[in-house]
């Protein structure tokens, strides 16, 4: 990677939430960051907070500054220039510069005080050495009519057309903007995109936010990041309020920055997760920082007005850092939904905005991986889950309906067993076949119910389900009629034999898994239809299902069961299986000429190489590396989902496993 | 206060929760607190986390160590003995010992290891110095049935009484047992509280944390506080687990222990608000405590072992001591539901515990405080808040229905005019009268729209309400019929005035707060019936009502508004009215003879001093107080309820406002 220019890459994955790696000039930033907003004014005041502090203490890798204010003091603008912002600001971090925007908005664009000139606020940015400037934009509040914003957006793209040679070596921030017109955000995304932008602030926004129209905010981000693409870092330009950061990370905002720690400070106002107290009215500081540790709330209110400020900015700020921290923590856990459930239970207004995600179930699957570490389900709001969704379609295209009942396994129903029973999913024999009930998707075939998300499921008992799992469970079992019984899993075993359960399952779960191709199931290529081919290799401790292999073909192996999710990976074997079988791009990932060789010998794909990729692919799965000519170089795991490997130009697309030039050995079984 | 002896006081109340102010040997403590448990033992590994750092640097006021443990140890013993635990443990604050109970439970009391004599241990804890010890009850876990478990409670309660002569100076903690036995538990309550004691464990419940049997928890709480009455602090033994706590705080607990935070950390495992991680697992730290904020993830896995746990122990109790601080926060401002509310998202079994306060809502309801700060509807959750019940009840009993719709007010409905809108609540006409549609509480007369709890309701926009909350506000709407449109305030102006409708609604208001006596409404009494005798004041600035005074009384003053919520104070002629023409305990506080007097001058009441009290207050209430011959001597705001300020021996029952020698001047108006 050259150390100069922009790049970003995405090594996780959790709803449309990403861990990434922003480079600018060689340095680097752990996103979902935030980035404090530093007025160079105001560093000079006695105990004020430095970016120094803020990088060596705190941790922060970005900040912004105006360059509308540098550019406004005579003698500080002539220090940028001569020393740099790096210098000035004695930060060795990424340092992003707006360019007025905000102020031409809040003060009138008539305003001669505020009087900005395109071209030059871009050549300045660039003089003094920003990592990342940015053009100045026409702010489109929410209450401009369709035919304003669509002028805007035009002066804005015009002005970015001709900032862009301006620019230099400095990254050019272009803002995504069209107010809350919902086609112009992803006009305008996709516009920006064309330009060839590295980075994009998505602007406008603040008014939403001051109004608590976050349900709002949710559409405009959504259609921003629709035409922006997934590999574009995305800054929710003036959005540094701690209840909005984990839903909008989990709607793949990469950048936030934050204004708010200073100024509330500045009004005594003290930020905990979920709101803000008056240091007038608290007894006691409910934070650990190293401010609130080393002060109490009597200490706070005796400090002379600018130390006051200064501390509790500095406590405002270690706030918001461990907000950013929890939230990589739990994209990287797979647990991005959860955090995002209990900031709706912050204030009906955030409450409005996570039910709003059930409108963009679809743009949140697209992103969303296979599989996460934990599948929690506190509340109804739990079933807007893109998982959701994605396995009842799964089951719905993959399992035909024969197979959703194994009559020739289960002994007649009657006899009284122990319940088969996890959190509230109950497996129940009906007449002659056997079903394993789920709450939120009504009855799941039992063969399935060890793959993800059922593998991973955390759910309550019955009888305290939140009201609409309730009725859905309560459905589920009514649909199946009255002769229902408890299921117990020795029924399985004594009725037909554990193995030939086993073998019938492991076909089904592959079929769920790798689906079909024109119309022949994964299974079918895979083991000619028949169960009976397959040979199950066992956990000698757990006794569990490991590894797939064909007797027919020498008793290679084709399959292996991921223990963290309840999924197969597909060996060497298998992928040549199902190659040769299929076309289309059916699971493929084609990479460019003579790239492929590397792959081969079990090297990465990185995004760069790949031109093309079924559309079906989410981060998590197993893929088939193949050329333009679809000749079969290797097989891995998905570390991104397909739009994002075709559009991204750093970062891993697939973590190669076996390559048709190093195949792993058999597992020891 | 003597320095001796154990006092509570309880100075906020917020649901069954409280602030309360522990007072043993002249020590203090500010609960609801955690107490960290010590093992003596371990205080000299490197690096060891000791109670005076415990109290110096993270502000524990209380620890708690096992005399069994102590006892064990020949050489820890003597010193305990010729030192004092103070001195042993280095630690100035409120020391509490365990018995050896838990030891007995796990190890099994046949265990000749684990063997202790009730009363010898008593003694012993005694003799070290403890400052509350604890007797050796019969553990009784969930699974043990109901006749067993009334004889282990027959047994803790011979014990119990056994016990109280060896305690010397030191105080008894005589845990509540009773298993899952909801009567038992009630029982064993009221028994330890005529036992006299002054502190309360609620006995048996880890193996119910251990099985995440939240819901089953809250039962068991519940139970066991309406035993012990509302003056005792409780103890919930055993339960220091994160998101636990502001449940059982809600309930009433008021101490907790953790030994979770040191066992945890020896096993690797970083506790935050709502989960725990493992370090081994973490990139990063999400916390900004004094370890996390000196180092990183990698820092503390390269630590050797008993440093690495003493930084995690550390780190785990900022975590514990945060939380307490947040609840504490949350009781004072009046938004614990809020807080709850936010714990159930966490995971199902929690999600059942905050769905299993609806069972709950009349013990609740009793202990909760009139008004709140603020009054959130996040979620359908909400539903279950005790003022909704509370509200709900007083709306049917003490509004007559022809009082409920305003037709001479109203102009006929038919115009278009700005609707009235607050968050889903929404004024509207019916055919020739005027209601408040409020979502979770059906059609409520627009007159106490501004009283609380509407006057502090936050909830969303009727589109984004969650679903239960949305179908109540429905069916509000459809029972008005088809005749409705949405009402300007300017209509009820027009049509009759803003005078007239003021005196309408200050009657209204009356009635509505104060209820009635023998079927007369506080308003009849007060206002004779018609609001037309009644003289409004209002602000000079905001124009908004704040004083109701009699012009037929000269112009006395009777009540004033209170700005934070809507309600009503009660002036000392207002006073004197509603006690002429009332009796039989109506708003009555009865205090002992002799202490009225001080009343009368305008000293508070104290709880010690109360022989009685209507049963309808609530804190917040206004109350009178009177003697047991019904002389009146002071109107003033109840700190406590009823039931508290009876059973109280500390503490502040009623902040006096006026008194028969006392009246403040009328206020500028």
């Amino acid at each position: 990677m050259s150390p100069e220019g922009c790049s970003f890459e995405i090594t996780h994955t959790d709803l449309a939430g990403r861990i990434g790696r922003l480079s600018v000039n060689g340095r680097t930033v752990t996103t979902p960051a935030l980035m404090p907003v530093v007025n160079p004014n105001l560093l000079s005041l006695p105990g004020a907070l430095t970016p120094a502090e803020m990088r060596s203490d705190m941790g922060f890798e970005m900040i912004i500054t105006n360059s509308y204010i540098i550019r406004k003091g005579k003698e500080l603008k002539d220090r940028a220039l001569s020393m740099g912002l790096h210098d000035l600001l004695d930060f060795d971090g990424v340092i992003m510069t707006d360019s007025g925007t905000f102020q031409s908005y809040v003060y009138g664009s008539g305003d001669r005080e505020v009087e900005v000139d395109p071209l030059e606020i871009v050549e300045f940015q660039r003089d003094i050495g920003s990592d990342i400037g940015t053009i100045l934009d026409r702010f489109t509040p929410p209450d401009v009519g369709y035919e304003d914003a669509l002028a805007y957006l035009n002066t804005t793209m015009e002005r970015a057309g001709a900032s862009v040679p301006h620019k230099g070596e400095m990254e050019l921030a272009i803002p995504v903007q069209g107010g809350v017109h919902m086609d112009l955000r992803t006009r305008s995304g996709a516009a920006v995109r064309e330009l060839g932008a590295a980075y994009a602030p998505i602007g406008g926004v603040v008014p939403l936010l001051e109004s608590y129209s976050y349900a709002r905010l949710v559409d405009v981000i959504v259609a921003a990041k629709k035409g922006l693409g997934p590999a574009m870092p995305a800054h929710l330009f003036g959005a540094g309020h701690p209840m909005v950061l984990p839903l909008a990370s989990a709607l793949g905002c990469d950048l936030f920055d934050s204004a708010s720690y200073a100024k509330f400070a500045a009004d005594g106002r003290y930020m905990t997760q979920d709101r803000t107290l008056h240091i007038e009215d608290m007894e006691e500081l409910p934070c650990p920082c190293p401010v609130c540790s080393r002060n109490d709330a009597k200490d706070l209110r005796s400090m002379s007005g600018s130390l006051r400020t200064a501390a509790i900015s500095r406590h405002n700020l270690w706030v918001l850092g461990s907000i950013m921290a929890s939230i990589r923590t739990a994209i990287r856990e797979g647990t991005l939904w959860e955090l995002v459930e209990r900031s709706g239970a912050t204030n009906p207004s955030m409450a409005s905005a996570v039910r709003k995600l059930s409108d963009h179930t679809d743009y949140i699957e697209r992103e969303a991986p296979r599989s996460t570490r934990r599948f929690m389900c506190v509340s109804d709001h739990s079933l807007d889950r893109p998982e959701f969704t994605r396995t009842a379609n799964d089951l719905a295209e993959r399992i035909p309906p024969a197979q959703k009942a194994f009559t020739h396994f289960i002994r007649e129903p009657g006899a009284s067993h122990r319940p088969h029973v996890e959190g509230s999913a109950r497996a129940v024999h009906v007449a002659g076949g056997a079903v394993a009930v789920i709450t939120p998707l009504g009855a799941i075939p039992y063969a399935v119910w060890e793959m993800y998300p059922f593998s991973q499921l955390v759910i309550s008992e019955v009888d305290s389900l939140p009201p609409a799992m309730r009725s859905l469970y309560d459905s589920a079992m009514s649909s199946l009629g009255p002769d229902v019984c408890d299921l117990d899993e020795a029924d399985i075993v004594n009725a037909a034999g554990r193995e030939e359960f086993d073998r019938f399952k492991a076909a089904l779960m592959t079929r769920m898994q790798f689906g079909s191709y024109e119309g022949r199931g994964a299974d079918d290529i895979l083991f000619g239809g028949s169960p009976d081919r397959i040979e199950l290799v066992r956990s000698r401790r757990t006794g569990k299902l490991r590894n797939v292999k064909l007797p027919s073909r020498g008793g290679e192996h084709v399959l292996s069961l991921r223990a963290q999710d309840g999924l197969f990976s597909l060996k060497w074997k298998g992928a040549q299986l199902l190659h040769a079988s299929t076309g289309g791009g059916y699971m493929r990932v084609i990479v460019e000429d003579g790239t492929g060789e590397f792959n081969a010998k079990g090297y990465n794909v990185f995004n760069k190489f790949v031109l093309d990729a079924d559309p079906g692919i989410r981060a998590g799965d197993e893929v088939l590396v193949v050329d333009r000519e679809d000749g079969l170089y290797a097989v891995g795991k998905a570390v991104v989902g397909a739009a994002a490997m075709i559009d991204a130009k750093a970062g891993i697309a697939v973590k190669v496993r076996e390559g048709r030039d190093k195949a792993l050995p058999d597992e020891a079984s």
